[in-house]
C-alpha cells in the first residue's frame, strides 16, 4: 500500500472532474497526493452534442470522449483514471457496481473525497452520484463487508461546483486557492473539444471563485492575492486541533 | 499593538463564554492567543434566579455575577474580560453601545471571532447578539468609519453552542478537541454558583461532543482519541490552501 | 387569582384574532379557560380600507373597529379584550409597551399563547407580533423583572393561519376540530363589517382544515367526522407522557 | 384481533430500536401497549465491529446480534420482534419484501409508528428504511392492495433521535418522559454487548433530554421534574380537541 | 409534426390532473395547445376506495377509473391522454417504461410540463412521479439518446397542488386565471364519480386562489377580478425580455 | 401623473444600483419606463475605500460618490435619482425616513420595485434595506396612511444579485437578457472610479447570467441567444393568464 497521501474523486460523467475540481485535482499531485479519478460514464450520450452532430457512433463517442478524459487527467498530474464505462442519462449503479466502488473506495483509502451536490433538478444523474457516494462510503466502513480488508475511515466529501449554484442549493463553505496550478486546469479543460463553450465559463467561474476567496481571507480591507480558486461545500463537520 | 494572535468572544450574558466557549478560550490561551471576552450584561434579570429567590438587590445580582465571569474568565486563561453592562432580558444596544463594541473589535483585530445562534426562540437576547456582531464586524471594516483607524480584516464569525441546538437550526460543522483545556473549563464552570445544575449537563454536552469528533475523525473504525470537545458552525466559508 | 385555565391571544390587528383563532378562543371558553386577547392595533390604517372610502376620520375608524372588535370578542366568549391602540402599518413597541405586554403576560399566567405567523413579506406588522411575542414571553421568565412577581412559566406558542400560507412558511402541525364552536366563530366574523369579502374566505379555510384533520386522524379509510378546524404552527416541543 | 393499543417500531438494524427509543417501548408496553418491533437486518456488517475484529462468521454475528436484540426486547417488554434478516450496508428491500412488511403494518394496525430521521449521509440505510417506511404506510391505506383486508387508518410515524441529531436536521417536537421505565431502558443497552461505548452515551443522551423535557415544560421557573427523558419528530400534524 | 403549441401533464394517478391542473388543461387547449395527458396508473388501488367498497375487481376498477379519465380529459379538450397502466401504490417504472415516457416527450416536444410537488409523505407516488419527471426531462435533452431524434428543448416543469400543500413543502410562485374554463374543470371533476367529496373541496381551492390572483395582482386596492384560480410552483428560473 | 410605465429601484448604497440592476434599468429605460433610482446613503463610509486611502474628508467622499451616482443614473438612462443621504455602515432609517420613503412610494406607484437580498451575513445594510422595503410597500398600500393620497397596487419586488450568492442565501428565478443595454451598463460601471476592481467582476457576473439564460431558454439544445443577462429573485407569486 502507498505511503502516500490519496484523494479520491467520483465524477458521473468524464468531464466533471475537469471542470469542477480539476484544480483540486492538480495542487494536490503537486502536492504529492496520489489522486485517483473515477468516472462513471463518458457522458457519451448527455454531454456529448457536438459528436452526435457530426454523426459519429456510439463506439466512436466513448473512444473520442475517453481520450479526451486520459488527456485531461494527465495535465493535472492524476495518479490513475478509472472508468468504469456504465453508461450515462441516465446513470444506474447495480449492487455489483456498486462493490466495484467500494473496493476502489477501500484500495485508495482516500484522505477526502470529491463529488457532486445534492441536488440538480437539471442532471439527475448528478445528485444520483452524490448518493452513491454516501452509500459506498458508509458501506466501505463496514467491517463485515469483505472482512479482513482494511475498512474506511471517515473522509471528508467534498462536494464540487455544479452549474447554476443557486438551482442546486449548493453553498460553499472552502475556497481553495488554485492559482499556482492554474495552467493545468485551463490544459485539462482544453482536452474537451467537444466542450469549447464551457473553456472561458469555467474560466470566468474561477476568477469569481478568487474574488471570494479574497473577501474572505481579507475583505474589503484587502485579503491575500489570488487570481483562480474553487470552492467545495463539506457535507461533514471538520475535526480540529485550533479555530 | 500586540504581536500576539487575538481571538474576540461575545456573550449577551456573563455565563455564556464559560459553558458555551470556555473550552476554545482555555485551549487558544494556552496556544498564545490574547483573548477577549465581552459581555454585554451579567445576565442579572434572567440567569440568576437562584439570587432572586434569595432576596437579593439588582446591585448585589450584578455584583455577584461580576465576580463570577471574572474568576471564570481567570480560569479560562482570558486576556480581558470586558464587562458592557447594559442589561438583559431584554439586551439592547444604542448606537453609542455598537460603536463601543466596534472599537473593541477594531483595537483587539481578532482572528476570530465567537458568538451565539442565529435563531433562538426561547432567548432572542442570544440571536440580537448575533444581528449584532454581524452588524459590528461590518463597519469596524469601514474604511470610513473613524478613518486613520486600523480597519478589520475579514475573520471568521463561529456561533457556539445553544442550548436545545435542534430548536436553534445550529448545525455544528467544526470541532474543537478541549480535552488538554478541560480542567479548566470546569474549574470555570464551577465558578458560576448561581448556575450548579449546569455543571454536569456541560460537561455531558462535552462528552457527546467528544464522541462526535472521534465520529468524524475516524468513523467507525476508530478516530482519534478525544475526551471533551467543542462544537461550533462557522458563518463564513474558509479559505485553504489544501483540502 | 383566578383558578381557572388562562390563554392568551396576541393580535397584531384587532380583527386577526376573529379570522385566525376564533374557533381555538371560542372552544376554550367553552372548556371554561379565561381567554384574553390583546389587540395592539385596531388595524385603523391598514386593514379599514372600506371605512376611509367612506371619508371615516382616523377617530371614527378606530371606534368603530374596537367596536367591531368587541361584539367579536364578546361573540366568541373571550373573558377580556385588551386594545393597546399602539397604531399600524407600521406598528411600532417601545420599551413601555413591551413592558406594559409583559405584565399583562404575567396576569394572565397563560397555558398557552397565540400569535402570527415568524414570516410575512405581505404584511410585516404580523411577523413583527411574533418577534414582540418571543421577547416578551422571555421577560416574563424573567426572575429579575420586576422582582417578587410570579414568573412565567414555559406555556406553548401557537402560530396561527396566516393569509396564503406557503408564502409565510407557516407549516400546521396541530389541526383543532371547532365545529362544535363554529356558529360563535362565524357570528364573530360577521362583526367585521368592513370586511365583509373574509367571511366566506375564512368559512371556507375551517372547511378545508377540517378536510385535513380527517386526513390526519383517519386517512383514507375515513378519519373521525369534523366539519370546521382551525390550523397551527408549533414554536416549542411538547413534553408529553405518552405518544 | 388484539383489543389491545399496538404500536410498531421500524428499525433498519437489530440495536437502533434500544438506544433510539427503547423507553417509549417500555412506557408503552407498561401502559398495555401491545409493541411490535421490526428489525430490516441485524446491523450484522455495519454495526458489529467488535464480533468481526473477534473472528467471527457472518452467521456467528447474525446468531449473536439475534439474541442480543430478542434479549433487549424482552427487557422492554416488546410483545413481538421481527426479524427480517434482510441484510444490512446496504438495506435493500425488494418488492416483495415490501409486501411483508405493509402485510405487518395491516396486522399490526398500529395506534403510532416509529422509524428514522429522513436523512442521515453517514447512514444511508437508515434514511432508506424512512422512505421504505412512508411507501409501506401508503400501501397499507390502499383498499385495493389485497382487498379484503382491514386498511390501515392514518398513525402518526414519530422519527427517533438519530447519532449526531444536527448533521441530520432532525428536529424534535415532544419530548417523552421516560423516567419511570429507565431501569428497563438501560437493561436493554446492557445486552448489546458489542457496543459497549454506547451506553453511557445513550445514557447522557436521556439525562439532556429530561433538561429539555423540564425547560419545555416549565422553563427556568422550573418545570416538572424528569431525570430521563426521550425526543421525537412527528411527520404529520396531530388532530386535537384542545390546544 | 404538429405546428401547434403543446402541453405534458405528468400525472401519477388518473385523476390527478383533474384536480390539480384541470384549468390549466381547459385553458391551455381553448388557447390553441394540444395538451397531451399521461397517466402513470389509473389510481385503481389506492384512489378508488369506493369501487373496491362495492366489491368490484381490479379489472373492473381499472375500466371504470379509465372511462372516468377519458371523460374527464374530453371536458377539458385535451389532445391526447395516455394511459401507461403500470399501476400504483407503489407506482415503479422500469428503465423500459422510462423510454416509454421519453418517447413521448420527444414527440410532444412540450413548451412547458406539469406535474407533481417535490415532497409528498402521505404519497410516495407523487413525489416519485416528479422525480421521474426531472429524470426523463433529461434524457430527452440526450443527444446520444436514440440519436437522429429531435431532441427537447428547456421547458418549465410546474409543480401543480398538491392536497395540504404546508406539508409538502410546495409554495405557488404563479397563480393561473382559470375563470373563464371553470365550467370545464367542475365538469370534469364531476366526471370522477368515486371521489364526490372532492368536487366541493377542490372548487374552494380554487375560490381560495382566486383570492390570492386578486392579492398579488392589485393588494389591498384591489386587483383584477379572478373567480377561480390555479396556484403552481416553477422548478426552473425563467427567461424573459421585461420584468 | 405621468402615463408611462415606471419602476422603482431601492439601493442601500450609491453603487448597488449600478452593479446590481443596472441593465434593468437601462432595458425598462429604453422600452419607455420612468425609472427612479432611490439611494438611501451614497456608500460614503463602507464603499469608498480608495477615496479615504486618498485621504479625502466625509464631505469630499460624499460628493464624489453623489457625482458618480449621478453619471451613472443619466448612462443608465433612469429618470429621476433620488438621493437620501441618511449614512451608511450602518444603514438605520427614522419613521420619518421611512415615511419618506413612502410618500416616494406613492408618488412613482411601480410597476414593479427592485432591492437587495434577503439575508446578507457581509453586509447588513444590505438585508436592512430589503426589510425596510417590505415595510414601507405595506405602509404605502394601506388606505388610512395619508387618507387621500392613491394608495399602492401590488407591485413585485424583485431582489437583485448581491456579491457571493450562494452566502445570501439567494436564488434567481427569472433571467433578463440585457444584452441590447450591455454597452450601457458598462458605462454606468465605469463611472464607479472606487471600485475599478468590480468592472470585470461584474462583467463576467453578466457573461455567466447570459449562459444560464441559454440553459434555461433552450437547454443542451441550445437556446436563444444571450451575451448579458441578469439575475432576479421574485419575493411574490406572478400572477398570469397562461403558463
Amino acid at each position: 500500500m502507498s505511503e502516500r497521501k490519496t484523494a479520491l474523486v467520483l465524477s458521473a460523467h468524464a468531464a466533471d472532474f475537469v471542470w469542477r475540481c480539476g484544480g483540486a485535482i492538480a495542487l494536490h499531485a503537486e502536492m504529492g497526493y496520489d489522486v485517483t479519478i473515477a468516472c462513471m460514464s463518458f457522458g457519451e450520450r448527455g454531454e456529448s452534442a457536438r459528436l452526435w452532430k457530426e454523426g459519429k457512433t456510439l463506439d466512436e463517442v466513448k473512444a473520442i470522449r475517453r481520450g479526451e478524459a486520459e488527456a485531461a487527467a494527465e495535465a493535472l498530474g492524476a495518479a490513475r483514471l478509472e472508468c468504469f464505462d456504465l453508461g450515462d442519462y441516465p446513470l444506474e449503479l447495480t449492487r455489483d457496481d456498486k462493490s466495484r466502488l467500494v473496493d476502489l473506495i477501500r484500495q485508495v483509502q482516500p484522505s477526502f473525497m470529491l463529488s457532486h451536490s445534492k441536488y440538480d433538478p437539471y442532471n439527475t444523474d448528478h445528485m444520483y452520484m452524490t448518493q452513491v457516494a454516501l452509500e459506498c462510503r458508509m458501506i466501505a466502513q463496514a467491517w463485515g463487508h469483505n472482512p479482513g480488508e482494511k475498512v474506511l475511515g471517515a473522509p471528508q466529501l467534498y462536494l464540487f461546483e455544479p452549474h447554476q449554484t443557486e438551482q442546486m442549493g449548493w453553498k460553499p463553505d472552502t475556497f481553495l486557492d488554485i492559482t499556482p496550478v492554474w495552467d493545468k486546469k485551463r490544459a485539462a479543460m482544453e482536452c474537451m473539444n467537444g466542450q469549447v463553450h464551457l473553456w472561458d465559463y469555467y474560466t470566468r467561474v474561477a476568477q469569481q471563485r478568487a474574488n471570494h476567496f479574497k473577501r474572505n481571507s481579507g475583505g474589503m480591507s484587502g485579503g491575500r492575492d489570488c487570481k483562480f480558486a474553487e470552492g467545495f461545500e463539506s457535507v461533514f463537520p471538520r475535526t480540529v486541533d485550533s479555530l
